[in-house]
């Protein structure tokens, strides 16, 4: 199945320009450039392909935004979302300066907001084609906006979150106890395609010792009988946003320490999703778990933050981390994924996407956080 | 099938940061700073993932380089290839800011060399960190060797060349009129993963009048009879080395006016291919395949250059296009694609990746390059 239920008019719609520009003015920056990449998604729907020929929407904090496209691109362009925004496109032919042209219609501005992925390689062109211009970060302005979902945003995280959990709603058919990790990634991979998402983003199967390494991915060790697995997986949809959520299973009965340390585990993700209300800051979600895990004497084995922010991007702010006094907002959508490692043994770790409400978070998964044997 | 018939230790020796140190100090500058992509994965064979978290490779001009690795990717570090590199690996924590930390390990140098792929987000952060250092692209000092493919880049790439040959060899069995692209090309992806590609890069079915847009992927359009039908596709193999070959098949007996102009195509893609040597310009091969196009009186319809370098990614340095007078050497791998698009109507590309020899240039795709009616 593939998934084009989102409403493009909804989700990406057309008065965002302008609110990114007046946005860009009262921070004080002269022009926006935004190259291929979920900023430039996000303001105009255009998912481009990031190539080494500029594609770059320049948006002026006063005159008219335009998007500069390879001329190869152009029809590409003008088929996409960004041509239901009144804007100019500009093409340019193979051995033209792009640089040199946006420089030019820009025009002298004492500020200028990149793209925050965008590359080096148009990063210091653009430097060198606006020797005037102080780079900072586009993130600087468009951050407020992003962080805060639009309820269209919010169904389109929704939508991506039942996807995953489809996923996860088949797993126990996938691991047996003999097949390798590869094996498993391999199928659940094509559950990720299957169950609507345009693309897998990561696959994540952690068995025993393997399981205590977060972001270990998939290897061709045998996962044996009565092992705990950490299965982390995500992907982005045919929208643009992400799904990205983690369950435990264990094959055959797990070892009693496992069962005791699972049960901490669970409470302290518990804890931080029911912490989640406008007011509180990330760090203090983050504190919520860490207590209950620390207080059960794990602390020196949930060796990462609690959470990262979710949208067009699998990992965005807002960061869920000690240090980030941001308060929460309403619309404000993150992971809560707490985890206890022991090196060499085991590991878990249980994630929701959870979004703020306008009194409490919501999660936008459902599958069960138990333990699942398996 | 999932290949790994590649020797990591042929493909990423274990010399190449060393002579990349030395290349850099040559160059003029005091350091890299390779953040994950092609040009980190060609230093040390680290497949990282591009995240927020920093990870980045520092090689000073002199002086011992270091990777700088959050936390949580320490064990997959450690389980790359670049553990084979005796680098000394610099954990950072959650809290802690890994840009200060590179500042200070580096000191002070003139200038330095950034991944040409480093996002914004980073580049901008090491600018603050480092002031006193001009940013340049690491590419200045790493195309040289990157350009020039060794014998064991030279096989990675033939060995993807294979893969997608196997691709369109079963093309003709997908495409059937009644059938829309979209559903075409989700068969070409499932073809990609099977026949030894670790990743899809890039599925384009392009059917009559989409054929005539370069960079069409793909549409819901339902294909139809005498229809001719642009198949561009490539990947990445496990070796890190991508595959990229357009055909063009036809569905039913093609328009005369189109069999008229493909066989001009066929002819230029011929000469351009029989022009590749050592020291020929990289804008004489592009000019090869334009003269037989232009003089045939379709010159204004072939809209790009004829080609692009290959290898870890699927785009980068040598470009086949007009003002590029960089000499052929021996090691270069490049496409060479012209095409003719009929805006409206349809369009054909034929596309090869081709590797320049001691004497001549040798092509990596060998299906039939003749119009394939289906």
């Amino acid at each position: 199945m593939t998934s084009t239920s989102f409403d493009t008019a909804e989700l990406y719609p057309t008065t965002r320009v302008a609110a990114v520009a007046e946005a860009a003015g009262r921070a004080g920056l002269g022009a926006l450039l935004l190259t291929p990449g979920p900023d430039l998604r996000y303001v105009t729907g255009y998912e481009a392909m990031p190539l080494e020929r500029l594609t770059c929407l320049a948006v002026p904090a006063s005159g008219e935004p335009f998007l500069v496209v390879p001329r190869l691109e152009l029809s590409a362009a003008e088929h996409s979302p960004a041509s239901r925004l009144g804007l100019e496109f500009v093409p340019w032919d193979e051995t033209d300066d792009p640089y040199a042209l946006v420089a030019r219609r820009i025009g002298p501005v004492g500020r200028v907001g990149l793209a925050d992925r965008m590359w080096a390689l148009q990063s210091l062109r653009f430097r060198d084609a606006m020797p005037g211009a102080e780079q900072v970060l586009a993130g600087s302005v468009l951050r407020e906006l992003r962080m805060r979902k639009s309820p269209a945003e919010a169904a389109a995280l929704a939508e991506a979150g039942a996807a995953i959990d489809t996923v996860h709603g088949l797993v126990p058919g996938l691991l047996k106890a003999g097949r390798t990790e590869r094996e498993v990634g391999k199928d659940i991979a094509e559950a990720i395609i299957e169950a609507g998402h345009a693309r897998v983003d990561f696959v994540i199967v952690g068995s025993g010792p393997n399981g205590a390494s977060p972001h270990h991915e998939l290897s061709d060790r045998v996962i044996q009988p009565g092992e705990p697995v950490v299965v982390d997986i995500g992907g982005t949809m045919p929208s643009g946003y992400c799904s990205d959520s983690t369950r435990v299973y264990c094959v055959g009965e797990p070892p009693a320490e496992f069962t005791a340390y699972y049960e901490v585990l669970r409470q302290a993700q518990e804890a931080a999703c029911a912490h989640v209300r406008p007011g509180v800051t990330c760090e203090s979600v983050d504190a919520a778990a860490r207590e209950v895990i620390t207080e059960a004497g794990f602390g020196a084995e949930f060796i990462h933050r609690t959470g990262h922010g979710i949208g067009l991007e699998t990992h965005e702010e807002p960061y869920i981390v000690s240090g980030n006094t941001e308060p929460m907002r309403p619309g404000y959508a993150f992971s809560v994924e707490p985890g206890i490692y022991l090196a060499g043994r085991h590991g878990a770790r249980i994630e929701d996407i959870v979004i703020c409400g306008e009194t409490a978070g919501e999660r936008l998964n459902h599958t069960s956080r138990e333990l699942i044997v398996v």
